[in-house]
């Protein structure tokens, strides 16, 4: 929940106790209505991105002294970009994650931000991360994120991917995009840079970004063996992980539970493997007739983990790509290792969420749901959509943004966002931004839905400002201010629209609002109780109406 | 659903009985799929909208001999705009409602005709609307209707809203409206036009209508006493309905459930009364301390609308405005009313709907369903969105679709979308559009989930195509075609991109689709099973991906 723009929006900061000072934008009324605060997650703006953001959980990080100072594992490339020199790095001495010190009873300076974030008492935050039903993704070495957490008795969050390509590839455009993502409301922030200057673009990113980052880290490993998955090996992997764990990447997704003998339960299906992740775990578990890496040495990556406090996202690598393949054997069999994987990363005190699906009719949804709660024992769902319809190539953020409102209260902690050009190409910063709003919409629409406490009061004073034809009011509480100012602009642009008791809709002469306000008004004016008054009052108004005929209707009634 | 643009698809008819010719829309795939048949709107298309459509169930019902000639009661008014003459129109000499005949038990050419439409037998017609379960809008005056049903078992519909305005006024631009909507699927259309011309306006937009065209008498007449509610009469309200019958007007919008005792209910709520049509019979009850005579005289209105065969759309009034007025009682009481007037329209054999919201948030969206069905007897339900969120505004398309779709999944029968400029301003041609897209989607979402009988072949086959790289077909399918290529283009515009086995979005040496694909592929020509095929396939294809690693990936994994 966020808003970004707008007039009248300024960033403030609540403050708690560790010198903790806690973002929220505060949206300032007319009217001598109450401000509006909502959740923000824009970060601080207007710096240089070549300084990058300051480390506020640095002091906290060092305060519990149960990390060390190493020396990066990685080796610049010759030639690549530079960047921002770090001539030291973080490692726990021991275990370093939030869910470990949540289990030893630890309220941290993290757990007390975001409990003021959220508006809820610290010892819940804690209470839930222990319990694995929310986690707070924070590698040790992004001591410039601001805490946030995902779990199903929190806000809804959203998720963004950005990634360098060959098409566009500066790192300042990734940065941006990150930043883009960001403003528009992105809680956490998938970079899914390949190919050249992959590590280059990723420390620019993590620098700067005020959310958490989460990678795919096979792919950069595929880079590593020339892109043939057979040669892939866990030693390969386990270099990768590290590299970006020194960099500070939050989590991981990874595809662990695509299991020898749940490939050919996909031969029959419309659409067969559509995550890249889920592929090329595939072919290497057939190339070796035996299960992958990422599966049998799965403890040893718990082990790294919580040296960093990197979360798992584990991927769903056999998803369904169609409606047709939807809650299918194979998709399910996943599910239930993911569950199986999620408690032994658990024995580690390591934080894990599980990805989702994918492509979902409605009726098909809330399976998904319960069977994860079920068996993933209530880990946090992470879900990429679900698209409802295929028949909508370029409007898949609304095909989708259905789903993911539905899913969202169904109790899904985080949605990962689908733009217009999902399955036609790559999305553009106005792709970024549609994808972001329709999420956004979805997640609140799903925070409304389980009456998430507070939740209602933005669309509370949204309405009331609409009743009042406090217009300015209204576009500053949009979720994209911009947009409704311009809409409202296009047929009635004058300043003094503004502040006017009507809109285009309906015309100045008869509008629904403006009966029953004016009628509300007569009754405190008179005292009186408001059935009598609306009686009284609708004789008086009738007068007012006494104009000429050209309304303009425009809405279904 | 309907898919009216792309190239490869073309309007073709199915035959049936009485020479009945029922449109849909041929997509012609390549490679050997059989082409792929979906339900169309648009009408018959390049004709002079001067000469109107061709009256198509005129032979239809001068055969059942229940008609006379008489001569249009509405006098044009001097200087009006020419409108095309009707020296007579048609009145029913008894009932000729199609629940008329259908209680009768017979099956008529509409019934047949939408059988075809709908792919189900014509005695499953003929029963739903026996039963009150469905309705096929179809006034005696608006012969050239293609015929249609509203009923939850069938195709959830959509309806789209035009209306001229002192802003935009012209009559061609209303009849360009109303094609545009049919032309992007609009199953019925409402001609919400107020002021100058209205009789006018109408005419033209029946006159070359395919689709059903409902309106709001009142607000003509309300134009007709000057725009002073009080001074509304049965007998004017009674001469606007018969000109509009006598028109061809297929449904009326009568909000005759606001009892004067409701009205004090609305008094508490956030945004009190938000109809048009609700807040002048609020208006009117309170000021004549009485019953308003859409309810004291509904039975009159009955005996006129069972003349024409106009079906009754009604209201909600007293619908929620806001997130915080949803479900309350002054929404329940009117739905109460309204489901004892859809028993005393029956009585009659005329034809019930009931509109419903509005402002719902997801939770209690079902719950709108459930007592519609049961106080209002399962007539069909017709439902404005509902949004599921107030803070989106620009958005009102995405924050309603997720409704809209919920509520058709849970019995809805059609859908009167929203458009992005909801409670902005005046929608254009591109909102128009966009309403549209994001509705369709809404109700072949709502399909799918419901289970409907051929609903998912549409998408299964594109599924189909882009699993097997068939771009121009997965084109051609779409919703929006010309938005899909257009999409695709923009970053690989070559027309050999369009035949190239990968997109933009993972790059040609990268794709899960490209890999399951290829392994089937030298499975069937080995000859051997899938699990054993994929090993070995994925062991040559190896070689394949020797390729420098310069992958674009964007989407999650």
């Amino acid at each position: 929940m966020s808003n970004q723009n707008g007039n009248n929006a300024t960033k403030v900061y609540l403050k708690g106790k560790h010198g903790i000072r806690v973002p929220a934008r505060k949206i300032s009324l007319t009217n001598g209505e109450d401000p509006v605060y909502v959740y923000d997650t824009s970060g601080p703006q207007g710096g240089d991105v070549r300084n990058g953001l300051s480390p506020l959980r640095e002091p906290w990080i060092r305060a519990r002294g149960d990390v060390e100072d190493i020396a990066p594992t990685y080796v610049p490339q010759p030639g690549a970009p530079e960047i921002p020199e770090r001539k030291t790095v973080l490692r726990g001495t021991g275990n370093v994650t939030q869910m470990h010190y949540a289990r030893r009873g630890e309220i941290t300076p993290e757990m007390e931000f975001i409990a003021i974030r959220e508006n809820v008492d610290p010892e819940f935050v804690r209470s839930e991360v222990a319990r694995g039903r929310a986690i707070i993704p924070a590698n040790i070495n992004h001591p410039e994120s601001e805490p946030m957490i995902i779990g199903r008795n929190f806000l809804v969050k959203v998720n963004s991917n950005i990634g360098n390509s060959v098409v566009t590839s500066s790192i300042e455009e990734e940065v941006e995009k990150m930043q883009w993502s960001t403003k528009w409301g992105a809680d956490t922030v998938m970079d899914l840079s390949t190919g050249k200057d992959i590590h280059e673009t990723r420390e620019w990113i993590i620098r700067n970004s005020p959310v958490p980052i989460g990678t795919v880290p096979i792919y950069q490993a595929l880079e590593k063996v020339g892109g043939i998955a057979e040669d892939l090996t866990f030693d390969i992997f386990m270099d990768t992980i590290i590299e970006q764990a020194e960099q500070g990447v939050d989590y991981f997704t990874v595809h662990a539970g695509v299991l020898l003998r749940y490939v050919p339960l996909t031969a029959k299906r419309v659409t067969g493997i559509v995550s890249r992740g889920g592929s090329i775990m595939a072919k290497w578990c057939l190339a070796h007739h035996q299960e992958s890496f990422l599966y049998t040495r799965f403890r040893d990556l718990c082990e790294v983990m919580k040296q960093y406090d990197i979360s798992f996202s584990l991927g769903d690598g056999l998803r369904p790509g169609a409606i047709a393949d939807a809650n299918d054997e194979a998709q399910f069999a996943e599910l239930q290792t993911q569950g199986e994987l999620t408690k032994i990363a658990w024995e580690y005190d390591v934080q894990v969420m599980n990805e989702g699906p994918g492509h979902i009719p409605m009726h098909l949804i809330k399976e998904n749901v319960d069977k994860q709660m079920e068996w993933c024992h209530e880990a946090p769902f992470y879900t990429l959509g679900p698209l409802t319809t295929d028949i909508a190539p370029g409007y898949d953020h609304i095909t989708s943004a259905i789903g993911a409102a539905m899913i969202g209260w169904y109790g899904t902690a985080m949605l990962c966002y689908v733009t217009p050009k999902e399955h036609l190409g790559l999305p553009n910063k106005q792709d970024v931004k549609d994808g972001l709003i329709a999420y956004k919409i979805a997640a609140h629409a799903a925070d409304l839905a389980k009456g998430h406490k507070g939740a209602q009061d933005w669309d509370d004073a949204l309405s009331k400002a609409r009743f009042e034809f406090r217009w300015e009011d209204q576009f500053n509480l949009s979720l994209d201010p911009d947009t409704a100012r311009a809409y409202h602009d296009e047929t009635l642009p004058a300043q003094g629209a503004k502040i006017a008791h009507f809109c285009s809709m309906c015309g100045p002469n008869f509008c629904s609002m403006k009966i029953t306000q004016d009628v509300r008004a007569y009754a405190e004016e008179k005292g009186i109780e408001s059935a009598e008054a609306l009686e009284i009052g609708m004789a008086e108004k009738a007068q007012e109406f006494k104009e000429k005929g050209s309304e303009i209707y425009q809405t279904a009634d």
